[in-house]
């Protein structure tokens, strides 16, 4: 370990919950491979199977943090199946992650995103279970990336198609009309919405509905403080996104909508 | 980074919950400001918008941290609003909060408290949000200081009159009669007074009754073991404090009392 | 502070929840005495008092931590009666802990350990009370053995009838017939059982019986994919142990079952 490095950043985003152990069995495996990196958990509590929610998570914490961290999202539907497991470079940091569309946002952040199939067995523990990945193939990959040991050129062959997800830009389907999405909800039931915030700055003036489907929402607030009991209504959240919220309320539940719900805006 | 420092810790505490990525982002913010920070989470689930039960977290950790360290703070049911933003200086260690009252149980252990407002834009992230000053303002100035390129005199100008809560000591009504508050409810329901074990050694005979309004507590245990079943108990707990439990049962349920009630000891 | 010394690693593993400022203010002992010591959780919502769930996830994390590292388990229900407090040697790690049987997985993993009392009140706070061991007596003498201030020598007297869990290893009672224990349930609701899944590779056939009692598990699954919805079945997980699980449905709340439970297995 030199004295004069900036000790190596491993972010850790998954839906393990942090009853189990296995958080932490995945903290050791890094440590193990890389002594001197500083872990810093992202959430644990994305909901499971969530991919909308772990996309929008590490995509509104990767800008915080300097370049070459080294970020390990472990939200995987699909493991022990055939689905590829990945390395991406892009916003000069590292995201190690199970190629399931997860790292959309990032895509979106950065055109320059490059991708390779994880597939370096070297990178991984001996013998890898196939339910626990995150132990045996992703924890020690994004180890051998901080350490340096490994180089993202060593991880595995080029990958072009990564998975996207469907219609995480809004799209226009007529004039005043886009068809959008709901990224993910907050623990207040906060529902953010895909909008960003700087593109349809006219929401500010009240003449809009957002349409999801069962209920409509036609206001916009700058505070919480200015809104009526019981009425949800449109913010501009610290995510950049067009939020709906409530006053000491869910909005979610309220309105009965979950991350990766279609939503419809009219201005 | 010098090689000899010891590094620095900056500890947090917040209503944000760990489902999203709030906490994250904000130790992205402090990371890439200070690099060698030491980062230690007191509680990120302390009950929305409780001022009290913040107030009483960062008390009762801090005594335990080095000198130095910095504790940052966010439990700000005023952000956004005109409420101002505190660096302060007790115990050897530094304080960086909203002005709410959240430092008051700081303040009443070291007299000598000092108290800047944190008004210096130079240590916030540029065009900091409306809604999200953990991340745009109270992170960047937690780490300016712990990495000492800023110091305390650097944050702004002094402040004389910070927010203090209520009614943090019991104060004597009439002989006998003390008017008390709950400070805190813990996980398992327990609620912490702000009744000093030490100042009321005489509970233990027995002979006295906290009243919150619709109950009467008037039996003194020393251990959970001696309870008997459904009967809620004053105890002396870790904090210092009496609290008043219940076995295998929450209090805190039972008596129907939050942080921040009123409650009278009468002995 | 040595510059080339690789920082130690001290894990710790509680049921004291993550509300309340407990583990914070464990951690700021630690820091204070051993500053440069790397912090893991591996849990802290063990179930209240749940030792079998403790010794499971110690179990499961503690080989994938590099040697020399200090875990710290305070999951203690005899807290400030005569139980004793306990410093293990095993795995090349130190294990500091209650002696109520929550590392008997770790002695059954290695039998060479070797236990001491956490006796010598010199590496404990001064004044411990009688309710926050974790505090007063555990993370201090783990900073101390952390740091090299004390060495596992130091820390009191050989014990060498440490307490164990009775029945942590399957007995076969008459031919086809094994007596068999649940350790833990995970957040899925997925029970752990203590038959090791390299033993029994026959249970493969789908030619078995678990018995909890009240239900009867017959069905061998290879992933979750594999599962008829509402079925309970037995597969193999990363553990290295037979799991019961359900697909999308928590098999213990389908079959009752809590960590510690017998059940039998019939081949």
């Amino acid at each position: 370990m030199s004295v004069s490095r900036v000790p190596p950043i491993v972010t850790l985003t998954t839906d393990f919950g942090l009853m189990d152990h296995y958080v932490g069995t995945m903290k050791g495996v890094i440590l193990s491979r890389c002594p001197d990196a500083r872990l810093v958990d992202i959430s644990h509590e994305i909901p499971p199977f969530s991919i909308f929610s772990a996309a929008y998570s590490i995509d509104q914490a990767a800008p915080y943090f300097p370049p070459g961290t080294v970020h390990l999202i472990v939200v995987d539907p699909g493991v022990g199946t055939a689905r590829r497991a990945l390395c991406a470079e892009a916003l000069g940091q590292l995201f190690v992650a199970p190629d399931n569309g997860v790292l959309s946002l990032i895509a979106g952040r950065d055109a320059k995103l490059r991708a390779r199939e994880l597939a370096n067995p070297e990178l991984w523990l001996p013998s890898p279970s196939s339910t626990f990945h995150g132990r045996d193939i992703f924890a020690p990959a994004a180890a051998a990336l901080a350490s340096g040991s490994a180089k993202f050129e060593d991880v595995g062959p080029v990958v072009l198609d990564t998975e996207m997800l469907a219609d995480l830009e809004p799209t226009q389907r007529e004039p005043g009309v886009w068809r959008a999405r709901i990224l993910s909800i907050d623990r207040f039931g906060n529902a953010i919405t895909n909008l960003k915030a700087r593109a349809f700055p006219q929401i500010v003036s009240g003449r809009f509905a957002i349409e999801t489907g069962t209920h409509s929402v036609n206001t916009f607030c700058r505070t919480f403080g200015e809104a009526t009991d019981g009425v949800c209504f449109a913010f501009f959240g610290s995510s950049g996104y067009v939020e709906l919220g409530m006053n000491r309320q869910s909005a979610a539940d309220a309105l009965g909508v979950a991350a990766g719900d279609a939503i419809e805006l009219r201005i």
